[in-house]
């Protein structure tokens, strides 16, 4: 049995999902005419308050959308220096968008007010880009699934209200966010002017993701959805995985979560672990000492049955997930 | 019962075609591990015999990954003004592509080597944009579904060898040809550098498109699929049906061109039928006159239980599909 | 003695314009600190009653830059299809703006408000690109120097705002249609939203154009011009050069504009000249018959010490300007 | 009388280099008729060993360009958080290259081969954007004037070549660096793939610069420059002022940069200067302490008849240049 801890994107769906896919009804998404697609934008909506949503093939794709409405050729993006959008999306922040970045360093990757106070360029300073959108991730992926405490993002919305810029949260991994603080997506949907969430993730959803924005915001989305080639036609099959995620699949990110920290537990019995990341979702990131290379690490735990991936020179990182069960774990526990 | 004639594309999977979908083994596409789409990927670069091929959400997707491989920006695209990459593909060239295009008037959408040889920028010319890629479009959608002699492509791959252009090919229906004229794939495989063929039209598949170029030709692709958010997951349940689809449904769709054309008989009838464009595959086109507007004669048609489509201020469209049985035929006669 | 009528922008600053030139006050431009780049962007505001104007070192710059400020990535931008701004400005509208062109037959260039109408694509369509821009050329250089009424114009504007689409003008010879009808620049100024002019054509100074809009559009068009790298530091000597030329040449173009007609009625002796187009101003564009190149027939002009340039396979333009004097003219005579 | 250290963009032509502008001979350089122009692009890829150059309206422009022909869509280029191309280009990177940043964190904005190497994607990677371009900048205007070793250069050209990588200069202020070291222009062309070079900063022409490359290369700007409307007539009265500069004018920076050193002593004895950044060429950058604001500094200065520019919310910049003279020295001396 290989353990396979890469990433959290590797879920299978369940049988009842399964079920739930090819028992759904559909019909020509790019027409708006696909009824489970359409349920699923209008359920999402509903759950975050906001007043449309858009089912797309990626989180990139979301991420990417979103990025394009909100700013225009010459703008800046005012992120993380490690954010998944600057980092793991291609470059696409220029190359879809025609936006530089303004990247700050924010602590595990949560960035705060006056840092983004002090990163708005001076409107009327021909040299420098723009300063139109701000955009933060939660959880943070390379912050080791840490995530930001609703007031830093509420004083983070009065900045961008002084300075008219948007507000946009990549939320592929929110609901590992809201299990543990117990907020809401509404607190969410009120707070940015567009999200995106991910149901291929902890969601356990084979593909998908949705961007949340206004009615008007995600007519603009849909359009270069289109450009970009990301109409799909029936693809109810797979909105009718994400309805059954949201209605069953949330509760139980939980347990990846408490999962995540008996593997924390596990490695500080090893004595090549020299530190262990916080642990506040799914997402485990160690330090191995100067001495070992993580590529090395990584290929003699696969030899093991274990699959992880490299995460810097010398970090490595495992993520919980549905098909990781609390068998798997024991075993882990045995081989490492 | 209603009898929706407005596009290939509404055609729902058979049953053994969800079968097929959803007994699929599946993975990560995003890091090549899905079997499933790497079985379609194989099967149909071999169909070919091109070197590879990817699997995307949609036929603009793969138009439009195509259109960026081949072109720099500041490149020209040579194209009939009634393409579909024109057209129906939201400025995409322009968008994605930075590129300019050549359009020309072709014989219902077919342009030919002459056209071709005369719309070839100067290469020195600085006031002029770079003539990079020619493409093609067959069958032609907007032509009514009338498709290409291969003598007259080889002709224009001969004058893209002259200038150093790339030839594509959206094939969106090239299956509908193919049956037509009793052309191999392979022949087609031959002539051109990279090649679009749709799975969600007159194939029935549920979603999903196919770019076949060499191996560096996808390879880039693949990385501007994912800048562009195309890259999606677990995506073997939508190629499963692909797989199914090439195996079963290619020689069917001589029925649809059969009751396409006795659908034309049908129309013959019609007093208000001005002209009937010759069909030639699954698409039929008819004029109305100049006091009748497509647009009250398609509502006129929908109070029927006929769906069709507008395709000028006074032409409309049926399109023949899986969907659309000899009993549904009958019927239409009645109603028409 | 070499007689050069490939272009009116090889005219050479007379003696005055270049002490006007050299003793002008200069500062950085890019600080806006140029007292006669200020001085020259005020007068031709003023001249055409519009808000502002901003001193560029290209036509191609002012047009570029207009079409970037009035569209967003995915517009579509109609104008003719012999417009400079589609054929001679390398791909911009693609490469600088994302946007895609629709392309009108009009009368030598001429689109009409009703061409205009048919052409706007549906906003609601997200297949087609968004509609934004409207460009006319006037004079149009490819339907051989011809100017619009002002009326049809009119007409277009009208077309415009019940699309909510900008109208620009590319007035590169705007001027010499001016002389022609006796209009003001004022009425340009009412009827347009941005208007490119030409310093280096007609009216004689070695470099320069504007672009003239509201303020805030010339403010936009002003940080693109710096990311394209058009800020330049002391332009003041150029700008110069324009001040003279506003006050000392506009009303001599109706002299380049007889002798053009005089080439005219040289041309009518010549055997080997089949059709000369209408003669409006000051271009002269004429027809060979098949069994001439006009490359061939350019070469000989070349070996008789006339310099002209191709504008077609078998069509050969002239263009009259300031350094081509009675005398040349004259001498033109003898040698054709 | 004002004293003014804004920038040395700021410096007036001399009598002689406005004789010497006055006096060239010009063409249309579009059609590369301009000999002025062509002399003076000679007479720069000679002085560099290179195969040809570019005369551009702007250090920006030469940049921009040099940075398009590296790249394709969706590269990456590395360089300093703090290089011009960066931060005072607009965005340029992101809208005219559709390229991403790698900012590394360099030594007073001199970066090394270790960084390189370690900012270089996996090509493989599809996440990632693609690494094409290192960029430099000498000397560097945020680190104060400093100047790289050539040693440090070459090492990092060593990197590039490993990687397939392009190396480009941005060497505004490149004879500020030559005069200290002592090094040849020919050191460097050898080393770079690409340089620009600025004439309208300590060289004190009004407007230019030029971009170094391959005669391939530079043919890919020229191309470029036109469709951003960077072609312009006849430059070659901006060129003559070249020429003049770079026979004239280059030693002299040496006075620059002991004046800059001047204003370095006097400095230290002000009690509100916390620090002196090193003075290595005509830049003078110094902290306030954080009670002051440096806009309000700067205020001061302005009613002292001093002209300087904030660089940090407690950093002041003095730069010297050509029509700071001696007497001008001591003056300011008087007025600090």
């Amino acid at each position: 049995m290989s353990i396979d801890l890469r990433s959290d994107t590797l879920t299978k769906p369940t049988q009842p999902m399964l079920e739930a896919m090819f028992s759904a009804s559909v019909g020509d998404d790019v027409f708006g005419d696909d009824p489970t697609v359409n349920a699923l934008e209008e359920k999402v909506a509903r759950l975050f308050g906001m007043e449309a949503a858009l089912f797309c093939a990626s989180g990139t794709m979301t991420n990417q959308l979103a990025i394009r409405v909100h700013t225009r050729p010459g703008s800046e993006v005012i992120c993380d220096k490690n954010s998944h959008i600057y980092l793991y999306e291609g470059g696409g922040i220029a190359l879809n968008s025609f936006s530089s970045v303004k990247l700050l360093e924010g602590d595990r990757g949560r960035i705060n007010a006056q840092q983004v106070r002090d990163a708005v360029n001076n409107p009327d300073d021909v040299h420098a880009a723009v300063s139109r959108l701000v955009s933060l991730e939660n959880t943070m992926n390379k912050g080791g699934g840490c995530y930001y405490n609703l007031q830093d993002i509420q004083a983070i919305r009065l900045v961008c209200n002084e300075h008219g810029l948007g507000l946009h949260l990549d939320g592929a991994r929110l609901f590992n966010a809201l299990v543990e603080t117990g907020e809401s997506p509404v607190e969410y949907g009120r707070v940015f002017d567009s999200i995106s969430i991910c149901l291929s993730k902890g969601l356990g959803c084979p593909v998908g993701s949705l961007l949340l924005g206004t009615k008007d915001f995600v007519k603009q989305a849909r359009r270069f959805r289109k450009v970009m080639g990301g109409g799909w036609r029936q693809a109810g099959y797979l909105a009718a995985a994400g309805i059954y995620a949201l209605d069953y699949h949330v509760e139980r990110l939980r347990e990846d979560h408490a999962r995540a920290r008996a593997i924390g537990q596990m490695l500080q019995q090893l004595p090549e672990v020299e530190e262990i990341f916080p642990i506040d979702t799914n997402i485990v990131i160690f330090r191995l000492p100067e001495t070992i290379l993580a590529v090395d690490y990584v290929a003699q735990l696969a030899q093991k049955g274990i699959r992880a991936v490299t995460f810097g020179k010398h970090l490595v990182r495992f993520v919980t997930h549905m098909d990781f069960t609390d068998q798997q774990l024991e075993e882990l526990g045995k081989r490492l």
